[in-house]
């Protein structure tokens, strides 16, 4: 399937609503709109013409293990290859170890273009960032210097091993035991499951970081470590040198995703080192694994777009029945299907829940890059908690959206949304992963509502809530946006009641923390978007008036805007009356009375 | 994946809901309960250990295609063998045909077992009783005398021929031809895609029921017959005689549904034979479209039941976390994910969508048969007017549901939910075309509003709502029941409103027929089954109030009208307030704004 990527909405985004140049400057990076917007186009051609032509083959060919060795599917080693000579890797990468240092508000546009390209491909090269993260800020100076160049550059890649066949969700329940070996290394053993990109062919090396025991830890989740453990180790010279005791013991057979392996990964008295202190490793793992979920939260998003950008192109080839009102083109045997109401009303939820995501993915990065380079602690701070406020929502929100939005082009390709040689059906496919891994998103809204809303008592939460209503104080008074203005001012009135609610509830009834929470994320996310559908719909209206610009592009974006709010909002009203309906309906029913 | 029959379940549904017995007996069907639970158990059986077992395999395995045979997945013959001779092919066949003719109110359960326990095996007989139905109605008596005896007991198999490349939704564009020969046959040519079933080694010979245009039809719907194409034409002494022109050209690859055969099927001047009058097929075809979209409805149902018994057996096994209220079984390494409120939540979700649907599949059933068994002539005309205003509902509600609760299997079971060994994703694979099939979900609900609720002023529809107000109204004194029923009783106010409005707007801007359509037959689904949820709630208090049978059973199905009522009605607070959102917000946007 071709993909294009949205640079027009991207654009839009970056410069329009949130000033990218004010922030670069504010970051202490020097990057210009012309520079911008040459990455963002260098960016587009990449993921087009390298990238996307890869993704149908890469479902159908799969991956491939013999003698321990993973064969990618055809293609990506030279596409990846391109990937690092071009920089591509080494976008977010820190300077001192060789990384453009770009800020994320950027990045985040050419990683959701390489998700929506294939999801596989950028399966591979995702977690390498999050690995840099984590080694970057928990590392030693030794085992940075050794690792982090090649990490940077791409020439390396990173993994996360975290699942265990015992322990998913519940990383107290890990097995793989470190032992401290006399030359301050150790000797990692167990068994990892899920690891993505595990092994393949893409890189000269593969830097494993690993959570794990050693013999002294306490039980739980307090006695975890997390080790660096490399395929092979750095010889001196910096080259790939001995073949640690680790090895790939299978791939898994999926629904999606094929062309990434998803390996088994066996560490047989592997050789690693401590990545921060001893026992310290979730807390050194959660630096990789909220930069995990935001990526993850790209990939609802990227798919999202390629679904959506498919349905429209089928919606305008396809001629079949005649609009409602009479043919639209009576010289056609039939009316191409975007002019049924129903068709309509799929592609623009589409269009949207992935325009709005992209604002939120936005938002989101800015505050990312705030916590690490804004000149001021406070400021660096307060972007943190709202940085770790948005994440689980941009993770389960996204990637739920991102769902949802391929099975409506699915549904808008009628019976060729089920053959596979259409690509369309292979995008539900490749993104289900997208709700599970990383944290499943009912975790996810665990997370939320547990640690984040009820972990400062609601203070953060208020303070995005309050944020949200000065941009609507400040269009409620023009005539053209005055009814918008409103409409999203009174939901954040209910969202600040509802908040109230639900953290009262909590604190009286432990159950209600789990019972409302996927309700409450999603509430909290349709009305988010619903803030940022009201911002784009002032900028496009202070275009308008100031007539700069293509006039066409701004109308869309108020008829965005309006549809939104009139057919897409209203889920927030099911999502807030279901959590209402509480937790006693939840727990009343004995286990054994479920199977009746 | 093991499936087990929901028996429990629907000997409730059958007996204490809906008296199946005081209904054969209006039928002069003489079938009693120990005859009635003896085909759900014998049915339960085949399905459990004859066709689950082959479901994982045919998803591996397809079907092949070689020199214009299909090959079936390891399996299929033998079990379709045992199909047709213990008598499940010919349990509605008409009985001077040699069918048993038993009502679909018992038959839809032993197909929903069917559709749960392997939905790719299915497929092939499914559209055999569709065409039994359509031949017996429709066709000539020496049709009838040559083919039905073979297509009632499925030692032949038949086919609906309708879809071609240009021609999907919109029946008008179709192009296969049918010339009249001088002995009384035709000669078809053309081609014809997603043909299920279309060439198999499951039954001896294979029927095809062909749309086609005469050389002086009509252009567009009007100018459209229906003919029967048989793989070989029968021989005097009834036999499979000669081969007809007709050969399949290619199968698809597809999703899901992989153990099904979906052909392309290329007729070469085929001899075929006109059921009914020349263009009149279409009406002709709807006898038997009526009946595939239930079955599609059933599909939905079985899917959904299978993918609620697979996330319920994994949350009862599957060890992660601790509850929020503490530990529940302090003697494992971690609780059973059923403790957790969210994963409670989907299972109830799941469990509440299926058993709702399942009485609403039996009411649906209920009207089918008395449209074609009661003895007073207006009576059956009421009920087929009842049966065409909900079969779109079933079709299309179920189908979606059948979807969701797949996906929530899926999450339910975390990462593990994407490994295809687990057969949890296939279910979600499987089922995805049920929303395409027999009409997407987006057509059922053009065909509800505008020939079913439209089509007669509204007047079937009030008459449904009326029927549930009096159910309502005949609970809402007891004090156990009050609550449920003044909640349900406020809903269905709500619906008489939202329909007197929508079928106002409707009349108003004719795009508003396609701008609501999907929301308000998701609304009145989310309703209707709100009002069968009240009705099950009252038998269990009736059950519980006499002490009769088990009282656990009861408890839960109060259990489950509660969740129901509080947690997945809310649904249709959002269906609503959107489809009040109107058309002007789905008509406003240029075409090629989309593509900004």
């Amino acid at each position: 399937m071709s993909y294009q990527a949205p640079l027009c909405d991207m654009r839009f985004v970056l410069h329009e609503l949130f000033d990218i140049s004010g922030h670069c400057q504010l970051l202490g990076n020097g990057l210009d709109r012309e520079l911008i917007d040459g990455v963002l186009e260098e960016g587009a051609r990449y993921a087009a013409e390298v990238v996307a032509p890869l993704n149908r083959n890469s479902d159908e060919q799969g991956c491939q293990l013999s003698d321990g060795q993973v064969r990618t599917p055809d293609g990506f080693a030279e596409a990846y290859q391109q990937y690092v000579d071009n920089g591509w890797a080494s976008m977010t990468g820190p300077s001192e170890y060789g990384g453009q240092a770009l800020p994320q508000m950027l990045a985040c546009n050419f990683h959701e273009m390489l998700m929506g390209a294939s999801l596989s491909f950028r399966v591979y090269s995702g977690l390498t960032e999050g690995a840099v993260l984590a080694l970057y800020k928990h590392g030693s100076e030794s085992l940075k210097n050794t690792y982090l160049h090649k990490l940077v550059s791409g020439q390396w890649a990173g993994t996360m091993c975290l699942t265990e066949p015992q322990a998913g969700t519940d990383l107290a329940l890990l097995r793989t035991k470190a032992e401290p070996q006399a030359d301050g290394s150790f000797k990692v053993s167990g068994s990892k499951i899920f690891i993505s990109g595990g092994e393949q062919d893409l890189s000269e090396n593969i830097i494993h970081l690993v959570l794990a025991r050693l013999p002294d830890a306490p039980a739980g989740v307090k006695g975890i470590s997390l080790l660096l453990v490399p395929k092979f180790v750095a010889a001196a010279d910096g080259t790939p040198g001995e073949r640690n005791a680790l090895s790939c013991g299978a791939i898994e057979h999926k629904m999606g995703i094929k062309g990434a392996s998803t390996c088994v990964m066996n560490f047989d008295g592997a050789t690693g080192w401590l990545i921060g202190e001893a026992n310290q490793g979730l807390a050194c793992m959660f630096t990789m694994m909220n930069d995990a979920r935001f990526q993850v939260g790209l990939q609802g998003l990227g798919i999202g777009e390629a679904a959506f950008q498919g349905a429209l192109r089928y919606a305008r080839e396809r001629l079949q029945s005649r609009a409602l009102s009479g043919p639209a083109e009576p010289g056609k045997a039939a009316d191409p299907i975007i002019n049924h109401p129903d068709v309509r009303r799929m592609l623009l939820t589409q269009k949207s829940l992935v325009e709005g995501s992209r604002m939120l993915a936005a938002y989101c990065a800015r505050q990312l890059d705030l916590e690490h380079g804004h000149p001021d602690a406070a400021a660096r701070k307060a972007a943190g908690k709202r940085a770790a406020l948005l994440i689980p929502i941009v993770k389960a929100f996204f990637t739920d959206m991102g769902q949802e939005v391929a099975s409506h082009a699915v549904q808008v390709y009628g019976g060729h949304g089920f053959i596979r040689e259409w690509g369309i059906e292979q995008l539900m496919r490749d993104s289900r992963i997208t709700q599970l891994y990383e944290g499943t998103n009912g975790i996810q809204a665990l997370d939320y509502i547990r640690r984040k809303v009820l972990g400062d008592g609601g203070a953060e939460l208020s303070a995005l809530q309050a944020e949200f209503s000065e941009l609507c104080d400040a269009q409620v008074g023009r005539p053209a946006l005055a009814e918008l203005a409103k409409s999203v001012q009174a939901r954040l009135g209910e969202w600040r009641e509802l908040s109230s609610a639900v953290i009262a509830a909590s604190q009286r009834d432990v159950q209600e923390i789990g019972a409302v929470s996927v309700d409450f994320l999603q509430y909290s996310a349709y009305v988010l978007l619903a803030g940022f559908w009201l911002q784009a719909a002032a900028r496009a209206q202070d275009a308008l008036e100031t007539g700069s610009g293509e006039a066409a592009f701004y109308q869309a974006k108020l008829q965005s805007a309006d549809f939104y709010l009139r057919r897409v909002l209203p889920r927030a009203s099911a999502h807030r009356e279901s959590l209402l309906g509480g937790a006693d309906c939840l727990m009343a029913m004995d286990e054994a009375s479920f199977a009746f």
